[in-house]
């Protein structure tokens, strides 16, 4: 099944562009799973337990879990195999190699993490990018416009009358022969996301920089969605992990979801 | 000791650029290493015990251990701690994630593997490079100009009249206050490899694409040198490790790894 079709299939399913961010930080996690033996897969089976009817992707942070590295690894396996089938994983890990070094990548999170997407950054070009199209039911996000301070030293910097991250939308269109890319776009730039949007009718994008990093919710989900009101998918990793750091954090993710994907949906055009 | 300081001491007294990409792959190493425990761990120990008198730095690229899960990184843990601690290590990982994830990455390379360089993606600019900045004795390699075909689709595009990658050059520069920046140029291009040079005289070079890749010896180490015949990091990975698959692969390496070096300073203006 085409990565496009499954994430419409859950969003609509669960009636959710919501995606949960596993950005799972061992300082920020209830000190009562820091006695388990392995205390980010205790938390995020917890969070998918009660998130899983709520969301149409989860997406592990690559950095949480190389942190903690081969015990990382570990975790972040379980935690791959936990997530139920019909959700889609995308991993974030901003990759970008050659051709020999990113196949070694593609296999590692698509063949052993069976992660449905992965985050690349665009730098090195189509070659960087391939192998992971060779996989024709997963996605290749590719970074197009981020959320931070520092999108402005490259990504804006026009050449022959565009900037550099419509040069990047449109190439990555081009790529997109077999329906497998998708696009990264933060919630921060609600007038270039809609400019993206307009050039790239069909692709998913990928939004991060709601919650901790002040996005506007409103502005993502109108200009994110396409023309049938999906194929956004709505990041949010902290506000909902850490809602709460007692007992109830369980219940508190849950709530903090549901009052997300509420909002999501209130701005959605469907 | 400042990054810069550690490698031109190794370079000075090993007389040598040569730097071995730990590129090492299960389907390409001796066969008879494959029954030992850990058949990565004891490659890379073999390559490192008979080069480690002809190199400036080792450069083990991420890809290839995460290809292994658990397993990979406690192989990439084991030869990161028996490299020679006058040795510098440049961890292949091109990185580039915002600050937060950033902190995370810089603090796994840095501190975990005690890596004393990273490679970086310049793409998210200057606060997904900043984290690894703090760390003033380490050494941050970004992206500038890299050795596949890819390389065209972005950063060659002109914008106020220069290329993407001479911006991300001066960029990088502008960055460098604590002298721990460094550029990634591939050999292929010796032009542009000239020109970034005079911009960047004081910074490393990282320079890929020599052997298996085909880029222009002679050009690399005459170009990627600075004005005293140093801080080019001149880098060979499959040429080295796979000279041989037999009993003897040790002893050719070796010998590629001698007669490269010796190539490398014909070539040398010191």
């Amino acid at each position: 099944m085409k990565f496009v079709e499954k994430l419409l299939k859950i969003s609509s399913k669960n009636d959710s562009l919501l995606c949960v961010g596993l950005d799972t930080d061992l300082n920020k996690i209830p000190k009562l799973l820091l006695e388990k033996k392995d205390p980010i897969f205790e938390f995020n089976k917890k969070i998918i337990d009660v998130t899983f009817d709520l969301v149409c992707a989860y997406k592990p942070n690559m950095a949480f879990y190389e942190a903690h590295g081969s015990k990382g690894w570990e975790s972040l396996e379980k935690t791959c195999k936990y997530i139920p089938q019909n959700i889609p994983i995308i991993i974030d890990a901003k990759r970008g190699d050659i051709g020999n070094t990113a196949k070694m990548y593609a296999q590692t999170f698509f063949e052993k993490l069976k992660a449905d997407g992965i985050t690349l950054s665009p730098y090195m070009g189509q070659d960087a990018v391939l192998p992971f199209l060779e996989y024709k039911d997963k996605c290749a996000f590719i970074l197009c416009l981020t959320s931070n301070v520092g999108a402005e030293d490259f990504q804006f910097l026009e050449s022959q009358g565009e900037s550099l991250y419509i040069k990047v939308a449109k190439k990555v269109i081009s790529w997109n022969k077999d329906k497998n890319c998708g696009l990264v776009v933060g919630a921060t730039a609600a007038e270039q996301l809609k400019k993206i949007r307009e050039i790239a009718a069909d692709l998913p994008i990928l939004i991060p920089g709601i919650g901790a990093q002040g996005g506007d919710l409103k502005m993502a989900v109108k200009f994110g969605t396409d023309r049938y009101g999906n194929l956004a998918i709505i990041n949010s990793s902290r506000s909902i992990l850490y809602a709460s750091n007692g007992e109830d954090f369980a219940l508190k993710a849950r709530e903090e979801a549901k009052k997300l994907k509420k909002e999501i949906n209130l701005y959605r055009e469907k």
